[in-house]
């Protein structure tokens, strides 16, 4: 019989969660806790730590792995970690540290891949063979499934939809480049439009809802306002809806997608949002192709702990697959 | 043992080619002429004529099928013409007219993904698992391999990468949507800018290659210019390199592709151009894959024959293989 259990470790900038999670995807017993800053020992010993603390309620013998999901770039056929911005871990073999320690197999990935990945196996592109996902959070991510397997390009960096370019003269990206899609819709370039607004008479709704500090107004501080009927507020999130539209216009022309997956906590927060990049789709892409689905993400706050979880239970199958 | 020799035809909007070819890639013999103007059946009976011209050197049970490259939008797995802007072609059910008079299997194809594909077996991109084509003509199209088979999308119409947005508020294309790659990298593009600065004094050179006609300029008359040493004409196309690197700069970093083949007319007539866009893929991709070697297409004027050719034997190959 298939072990029954996965564990998902999803370590993000601020926080870890840690779940184990059942086949069909019930979270089963989770942890959560703040990202350690004593550099990438800290991180590894609260991820073995957590680990731990989820797996007690089953037998050993019935968890067929870990997934872990960073927000890094990793190159999947080493499993090594290339490039992080946020957290200290280039370079850090995390996995054969976690290996060492606890008894489980290891598998990691990018953790925009596994919020593909948790939405293809959980949640909204269930079933879907091609579809795209595009997070939206502090950065811009996402992911791809091409004939019912997850892409991953040739070195195992693929699926940037944040970094691809949509306005030649665009503005700076935090990756160094710039007019990429990350410098229009992650978290701080909504935030600076908000606070752009909020100095003038038109912002005032957006100012209050930061308690009268332009300097604190965040992303979610414009997100507020729009759903309390701020109109510059509801402006700024329907401009970064085009914007969203004309990225996946590209994407739809370029891969023929049957769907297209929004998530990521600011996409999650604002249906109009994808509603108006769905307006933008329909209207702009070449015909034929312009059926595709686009839909929220509907993994949530568990995303990142089921799509890491997913992962595992791929790679523990793939293995029996290939010892039968 | 298997046959030989594949008919590849490429239909153009101007122009028709069609050629038998041996396996490894020589064009054995070959037809070429104008598209007729007649509509629909005018072509296919073109093509069947021209067929049956080149065929004639060989036995019939040698040939194992043709392949036909069409400027259109195909739905594969139906084999059915969707759309097709420059020729009357939309609707028409190419393949089924030209089966009922030849004795050959008929696989079509968009021309963009039949470039990718004769590249793949034959040119520049040999061997190579996970490449993406673009190919900048008239229009600016393209095709992708994956994992070592070429990619169609949901639909089979992927590949349109000429028709991503690379700036938002960006001149109309003519497809309908705005700021597309072909609005700055098609020879109708290349042309007005070209036309733009041969009203000033700095476009001397460009409006004598042209013959002194400023509405007569063409985009091969801005790349003549630049050979003959014009700096206005130079500037002209090294922008238009820094476009396609901005293009690509998308394209590696959601497909971290191994390989880009920068094909088509004024690609191949364009090394420098393919070298700037080289520059900035290197300066502005993501880390990790700035690895990715950018080069021209190799095939030249026979793209189109000897990728459809490719496509035939493809075909003809994995029926066999499910045959077995």
């Amino acid at each position: 019989m298939r072990s029954s259990y996965a564990i998902g470790v999803d370590v993000g900038g601020t926080r870890i969660a840690v779940g184990l999670v059942e086949r069909k995807g019930r979270i089963i017993k989770d942890a959560k806790s703040l990202t350690p800053k004593g550099g990438p020992f800290a991180i590894v010993d609260e991820v073995i730590d957590m680990v731990a603390e989820v797996s007690d309620v089953v037998k050993q013998g019935e968890i067929v792995g870990i997934g872990i999901g960073l927000p890094a770039q990793i190159d999947f056929a080493r499993q090594s970690v290339e490039f992080c911005t946020n957290l200290p871990l280039a370079g850090v073999d995390v996995r054969s540290l976690v290996m060492s320690r606890v008894r489980h197999h290891v598998t990691m990935d990018n953790d925009g891949n596994l919020a593909a990945f948790g939405e293809s196996k959980y949640g909204a592109a269930k079933g879907i063979r091609h579809f795209a996902m595009i997070t939206l959070g502090t950065g811009v991510g996402g992911g791809m499934f091409i004939g019912g397997d997850p892409y991953r390009g040739f070195r195992g960096l693929g699926g940037e939809i944040g970094h691809m370019v949509v306005q030649l003269d665009g503005p700076p990206c935090p990756c160094g480049g710039n007019g990429h899609v990350e410098s229009y819709l992650g978290r701080p370039a909504i935030a600076a439009k908000g606070r752009d607004v909020a100095v003038t008479h038109r912002g005032r709704a957006i100012l209050e809802v930061a308690g009268g500090d332009v300097n604190l107004i965040t992303a979610e501080d414009v997100i507020k306002a729009s759903f309390a009927g701020d109109q510059a507020a509801t402006e700024i999130l329907m401009e970064a809806g085009v914007v969203l539209g004309k990225t996946l216009v590209g994407i739809v022309n370029l891969l023929n997608p049957q769907m297209i997956v929004v998530g990521g906590g600011i996409g999650e927060a604002c249906p109009f949002m994808i509603d108006r990049a769905a307006e933008v789709i329909a209207a702009e892409a070449l015909a034929g192709r312009r059926d595709v689905r686009v839909v929220a993400a509907e993994l949530g706050n568990d995303a990142g702990v089921l799509g890491a979880a997913a992962l595992a239970f791929e790679e523990s199958d793939s293995k029996e697959g290939l010892n039968r």
